[in-house]
């Protein structure tokens, strides 16, 4: 499965778009080189721009690279907040500079989409991307609270997913909509799918932490270690007898756990089963949501999205 | 030297506004009541109340609020970035909880405060306050590329200063006169004004670290053991030989030093006079830009904010 290379292309010119930040200070200017040196998949830059592809509005570019900066001002605030010394596949700005580079660099790409925003001079995505990115927070605090947390619902779990990476998806569609002010049922039938297309990608993402992926080959197991958790965690915690959550108490947050037996006791519990089946439901309701879309260039990219989404293994 | 109350009672107003929010999230509600429990000086917000009460939009107290939550933003990512233990007499938020708690909680609050700014829907004012939150990240990073660096330049201090601090002092009025589209020199005449009171504030406040005042008594010379070279260190290390050079050089960054001969050193190289003789220098421009703003009362405000923030002593 390959991706649209149209919108491949189109990718290109907004990452040009992204370093065209010319800032005088060299602190600045090397930081933000480092951090949009190696690109990513640019999921959430493809779907604005997707979105936006049906009546093309000279600032779609523009637009899809707001997303990505948003996405990365997360990403470098996640690193902080995790710890984390990689990212994507390069040391992460806290682990070469500082916690504080983290932040403040952050907190620079955060407001440069804003001015970019604010440019593009449209209410409607202005308050989509503020009420957003306000949301995303929302997310990842309550992530903090579910460190070490057992007793955490399923209905918590979805939220956090919704908050933290659903929304961001939405909020990529529906503004990509918005821009050329598309008619009502496109924007909300893309935004929809978006949103249950960032869910399955979450998901898909706490799986990948648990099993063989193409990056690590053997599981990572990052977010046990943290004692996040996640669905894998919960529904093996769910199906465990006493014992068996003792075990799994003992493990989570655990830095030196054996992943063998960590592997072995979440698989027999189920947690891998169940949240494989959570990920394929919300890849039907996906691909149920992409069909209602009214535009059929569209609806078949939002399918293959969600295909590479729910068959990706990295 | 008392503030106009009528002010102060509007500040009351903007804090029942700022306290207002009501996420469902305990540990969102938790972090947000905890920062706004003990309240600062509000100078920024006081600033864009006195700015637009020429004219009085309805808007004015939410955009006060506003200016209030970037500050405090800021404040709060301050900290992570600092490491410091506390804030306003209270303990820190990533003192009490962790940093992840400080970056995330700092990110909930910007972006509230751009869905205020979208609800008001003035787009100078956007552009205005997006610019100014990414110009404060850059003064943020241009100070820890100060750190250790017994090579800056006064300009690079000043620059620092302004962007800093300065700039949310500029913007805070700039965008008070633009909410009521006061004329364009009123808007012009307390930019610059709110611009040199900022970075009189940010010059007095390095001195404050230096100097006795009413929160310590004695000089924290906190800055000092960061290893933040400020105005007094700056001004210190200039007048000295290369012997005084080296003692500098050994007290810069030292945690532990005798504040009793730093504060020696310092003072016998003229740091303290030299910052003071520069503070004294931005109070007479903060006051001579005043003198330009063709609104009595408004000229009034700022002669005295200016006189409050050159005789401050915490």
């Amino acid at each position: 499965m390959t991706l649209n290379t149209t919108f491949t292309k189109e990718l290109d010119v907004v990452e040009k778009l992204i370093k065209k930040d010319l800032n005088k200070e060299n602190i600045i200017s090397g930081l933000y080189k480092y951090i949009f040196k190696s690109s990513g998949k640019k999921m959430r830059a493809r779907l604005s721009l997707i979105s936006s592809s049906v009546i093309k509005h000279k600032d779609r570019y523009k637009l899809a690279a707001i997303i990505e900066l948003l996405h990365t001002a997360t990403l470098v605030h996640d690193d902080v907040v995790d710890n984390s010394p990689t990212r994507r596949g390069n040391k992460s700005v806290n682990s070469i500079w500082t916690n504080s580079h983290g932040v403040l660099i952050g907190d620079y790409i955060y407001s440069k989409a804003f001015i970019l925003m604010v440019e593009i001079g449209n209410k409607n995505i202005l308050e989509e991307l503020a009420n957003a990115t306000n949301d995303i927070s929302q997310g990842e605090l309550m992530q903090l609270e579910a460190i070490n947390n057992t007793n955490i619902t399923l209905n918590k779990l979805k939220k956090i997913s919704y908050y933290k990476t659903g929304r961001l998806f939405e909020a990529s569609a529906k503004t990509g909509a918005l821009l050329s002010r598309i008619n009502k049922s496109y924007i909300n039938n893309i935004t929809e799918c978006s949103k249950n297309l960032g869910i399955l990608f979450q998901i898909k993402d706490d799986l990948l932490d648990y099993t063989n992926n193409l990056d690590l080959g053997k599981p990572s197991f990052q977010d046990l270690k943290e004692g996040k958790v996640t669905y894998p965690f919960f529904f093996a915690f769910k199906n465990a007898d006493l014992e068996d959550q003792k075990k799994l108490k003992g493990i989570l947050g655990n830095k030196k756990l054996s992943t063998k037996k960590a592997q072995l006791l979440i698989d027999n519990l189920n947690g891998i089963k169940k949240t494989q089946q959570l990920a394929e439901k919300y890849h039907i309701k996906t691909i149920k949501s992409a069909q209602k879309i009214n535009n059929k260039a569209v609806c078949k990219e939002m399918i293959e999205l969600a295909n590479v989404a729910i068959n990706r293994e990295k």
